[in-house]
């Protein structure tokens, strides 16, 4: 292995340049999977992406239609007895705007100083384009892969994944993977690499309040009717105590318990809650008394209101009683929580908050389990290996309290650990405007995958030993303590 | 006085086609106040009118300017030693839309079965027009007028008046007026006239509530970091306690208690619960406990929330916590409250519901003071003997819960009594699609105004007598019961 790994190190450091030029022409394409009127430069982006797996020598390159956006496939099954490694991507990006806050047009990449900026650099065409490049590395140096690869890219991450589980499900070849790799995170910083153990899960759902057919008069009959938008306020007070914690009847019945040694693990690796009120920039914390902000967002579930539309919303007043209002309910989801029984509850709890004089309605508009992977799972500690190597210094295993619906569904569809390997840094802007990715991140990054890559080939003979472990403990159940 | 009233009447009987025409005319013009795009409209409508009332025989018409829109001022003063009326009604209307919810063009008015739709038809170019087609109905038959009479037709109602203190003040004319007639409200219904002796003040606020300088993601950060748009549903939730009653420390000081007397008057006169509840097309009451819901709408202050802007407003879910959220809060206020003082109370109660790590600020959007008039004083009985001859029933001596700036101004600036003279219906739509006008209210209130006029006139000698007494009743203070 040492021979053929300091070759396609050596490789890197030596094509730099053209990666980062590549990587422009990447993200020169607005593949934004939202708006409609890209569908066109969604899949030109599919087109050139796959003619660029094409050239790096990999196989059985295909675009595969769906019905909005196409799918990128690609693999390279030539190492028998390897382990087979699924990397997961997605080549659509965040919609632009603002575009008048970019100081450089999102789609005009650009470098400056040690950033290269534009949309997507960093979510997710920066960071599944380090693998892209680490496969390179190792095909344009020794001709072969160390283990065998299945690469899914898709072109609907931003819209939600709708049709990436009827693939995962119907593809063949994506259940020969033994173990998959999804970089679309960030680390804590350039010398703190992580790998991300626990996601949480997220329910979204719509709560509407309506009263009567038609706007009142706020002057004539203020004070004598209900108001469908003080109700809904009302009740979103009513959805947290005075403790911080959710008020939900059974809303906390399945939350895990953790022993002191997971929580002392959590304290000596993870973030203070400094460092978290530093991250966000805020002076002053909130929430759930008796945990710190990193269980808060991690171990422990949340609600947050993250919009409401009721009422008049332009400048000035209008006299109404509004009709009707609604609220979005971001609600953060912890193992062994399961999404459709919140669900549930939630609704049977907004029935009892519902005071008469007005009707409530919830819809659901997203539902995504928690993910927790083994973090002694022996994959994990080849891409700890394949960090330490890349960047100097101890990967990190810490929990994330974002989501990542595509992590929960390859374990529940192909019953596989999951590497969340992350490259990006938590300034780099993702979803906002001037996005950007740190460059010294992204060629780390493909040493990492590289090495990464080659810790799995030299595991030729224990493949069957490690793709077992992954499976027995009890499903949603995997103990990272 | 007998021969030129029934000349007046037969007059206006005999021109009801042309009136209706020319009301028609007058609707066309698109004098929508608030919409810049539409000032040369509001200059080409007063140009209009005020050629309008050249040509009916009124004298000393002028177009006032104003920083924005222009008064229109026309006056009669032939009748020495008769009381002088001032005539107050605005020419500007609100925007139409939503246009694609109008049946037909709101600026294309048109007849169907008793109604005249349009843009303007109730509100406030109809009720202004009676008085225009009362006054016609004297000069075109007698040559004069029983009263004299000044016109003042402003142009910027609907955006507040904000020209209209500084006109009154200025302007000599208006301060010879011994009384004043404002049409810009509704009766109860076409056989129950009613004349208003009663309005709420307003105070029109928005409590803005800010966190950091960007949105935080609400997986990675959701439970740990206070969220504006939740502490701004917990602070509205806390401007009501569990009786309906506003929470605001000293809110209730200073409303005036009534005496089982007015209480009594109230429920003989006013709608019932029932009434109240089937007009609003509810089916259930809310509000504070001991009180009627006429009583709720008149004598008691309330607090509409009418509008929320915060966070995410698009379709589907944005995984943010918001940066700032801001609610529209409408305040009824009642006699003897005093809206600035109410500001300052609300100010002060607001800073100390404000949790730490977030900042709120509250802006005073708009500021009225209540109106009472006493329903005993002879303008009023003159005024409800009009109403009698010209629709066949007993005028109402009501309580409204709505607020009209202007009749403030005009007994405090003028210190005279203002007939609020309703000619609309509550089935009018004013301010909404398909906006109408009832035509045989039309033609009574011409009639209304005509007979008004007649009565007033008829007064000659006793002029003194009643312009001495209004001003007896301490300032704010004039008792209605």
């Amino acid at each position: 292995m040492t021979d053929s790994i300091t070759d396609a190190l050596a490789y890197i450091h030596a094509n730099q340049h053209r990666f980062v030029a590549e990587l422009g022409r990447f993200i020169r394409f607005p593949s934004i999977s939202a708006q409609r009127s890209h569908a066109g430069d969604v899949r030109k982006c599919a087109a050139w992406l796959a003619s660029h797996l094409q050239e790096i020598g990999l196989r059985e390159v295909k675009i595969v239609p769906t019905p909005r956006h196409p799918i990128v496939y690609a693999s390279w099954r030539y190492a028998p007895g390897n382990p087979t490694v699924l990397i997961y991507g997605h080549y659509d990006v965040q919609p632009p705007e603002p575009l008048e806050e970019w100081h450089y047009p999102p789609f005009e990449p650009i470098v400056r100083g040690e950033h290269l900026y534009g949309r997507g650099a960093s979510d997710d065409k920066g960071q599944m384009f380090v693998h892209v490049k680490a496969i390179e590395s190792h095909l344009k140096t020794t001709g072969v892969l160390p283990v065998n690869i299945i690469c899914l890219f898709e072109g609907e991450e931003e819209i939600g994944s709708p049709n990436l589980q009827s693939f995962l499900t119907s593809e063949p070849h994506s259940r020969a993977a033994d173990c998959a790799v999804v970089s679309d995170m960030q680390i804590p910083a350039s010398d703190r690499p992580a790998i991300t153990y626990a996601l949480r899960g997220a329910l979204g759902l719509e709560l509407e309040v309506r009263g009567r057919q038609q706007d009142l008069h706020s002057g004539v009959l203020g004070g004598a009717i209900q108001n469908p938008l003080q109700v809904l306020c009302e009740m979103i007070a009513r959805l947290h105590d005075a403790q911080g914690r959710v008020c939900i009847p059974g809303f906390y019945h399945s939350v895990r318990k953790w022993d002191a040694g997971e929580r002392a693990y959590m304290r000596q690796t993870g973030p203070s809650d400094e460092e978290i009120l530093s991250s966000a920039g805020a002076t002053s914390a909130w929430g759930e008394h008796g945990y710190t902000l990193y269980e808060r967002t991690t171990i422990r579930p949340a609600l947050t209101v993250t919009g409401i539309v009721g009422g008049y919303q332009g400048p000035g007043a209008k006299a109404a009683i509004p009709t009707g209002a609604a609220a979005k309910l971001d609600f953060r989801l912890v193992p062994d929580q399961d999404p459709r029984e919140i669900d549930r509850l939630i609704r049977e709890h907004i029935v009892q908050l519902t005071p008469t004089g007005v009707r409530s309605r919830v819809r659901t508009h997203l539902s995504a389990k928690p993910a927790l992977i083994d973090r002694r799972h022996p994959v994990l500690g080849a891409a700890a290996r394949a960090y330490h190597r890349a960047f100097g210094a101890q990967a990190l295993f810490l929990r994330n309290g974002g989501t990542i619906p595509v992590a929960n569904l390859i374990q529940e569809v192909l019953r596989i650990p999951v590497v969340l390997m992350g490259f990006g840094l938590p300034d780099d802007r993702i979803h906002g405007p001037n996005e950007k990715f740190h460059l010294p991140n992204f060629f780390r990054g493909i040493e990492t995958s590289s090495l990464f890559l080659a810790e799995l080939g030299a595991w030729r003979g224990e493949r069957r030993a490690w793709t077992t472990t992954v499976e027995s403990p009890p499903r949603g159940r995997a103990d990272a303590a």
